[in-house]
């Protein structure tokens, strides 16, 4: 499916179930509430997203533990988790899902290359969560990496609410 | 000039002028913010981005008053500055560019078709507003209305760097 294709169902989805999801973004920067809102009717389930490059605005406003960045990074399950959680209850919706990665083309390390990324959903009180490792699907290209993480996002917000 | 390299000109201006651009979406829903991280090293300069489908998301994140809303709507040059001064605001950044606008299919009317919108940059005490019609250039089409938008407030960012 295309991400229009995949968008487009999980705003039926939403709209059936009288459902709203909010996002918080780090290396997606906007792209995947880009996504869902290019689907017409969108704004009856899509009230509220964020882009939360900075470490200090993933605290402030999405309410992720200094913890939680120290021993784990930005960049892992426990923050995907956290950001996700965060923007669900500041948007008091039912849904909430988050991106962060390395979209490179620097930023990588041995343990976390570039490619690494964490996505998460939350739905009421269940959590899913996906790692993707891009690298060798990707290259070193940050667009590619954003473009595919967007679509697994959607995905997993799929998947999500197929179980509701 | 493509998006890419307009996002590329508008962060290099603002690397090299230590400065930070934070955005306040509505009609673009995070294409605008997705379209300046695309640029590698965009984090130096891009740390917060919000999307404001909603109204009283508009007020409670970006201080956008009741007043401002009732009296001239949401799609208009008064709460476009109102978003792009909130959100410049509440990241501590220097400067701020917003979006609201119809685009579509529905959501038209006589005064304010689809295609109607509004794009606001604040620098530093500096306001850059214009208003678009992009109707007869774009059509009814919501993807090329967003991706129309995103392009002019590139212009008016880079406009309004060139001015500091």
């Amino acid at each position: 499916m295309t991400d229009y294709e995949l968008a487009n169902a999980v705003v039926s989805r939403l709209y059936d179930k009288k459902m709203h999801v909010a996002t918080a973004e780090s290396c997606t920067g906007g792209l995947l509430c880009g996504a869902i809102a290019s689907i017409s009717g969108s704004s009856n389930v899509l009230e509220y997203g964020i882009i939360s490059y900075a470490n200090h605005i993933k605290q402030e406003e999405l309410g992720v533990s200094d913890k939680e960045l120290t021993l784990y990074g930005a960049v892992s399950e426990q923050v995907a988790v956290a950001m996700a959680c965060g923007v669900k209850k500041k948007a008091n919706a039912e849904i909430g899902v988050s991106t962060t990665g390395i979209a490179g083309p620097t930023g990588g390390s041995n343990e976390k290359p570039v490619g690494t990324v964490h996505i998460a959903v939350v739905a009421f009180d269940r959590v899913y969560h996906k790692k993707l490792e891009l690298l060798s699907e990707c290259g070193n290209d940050r667009q590619k990496i954003r473009v595919a993480t967007v679509n697994h996002a959607l995905k997993l917000l799929l998947e999500a609410l197929s179980d509701i």
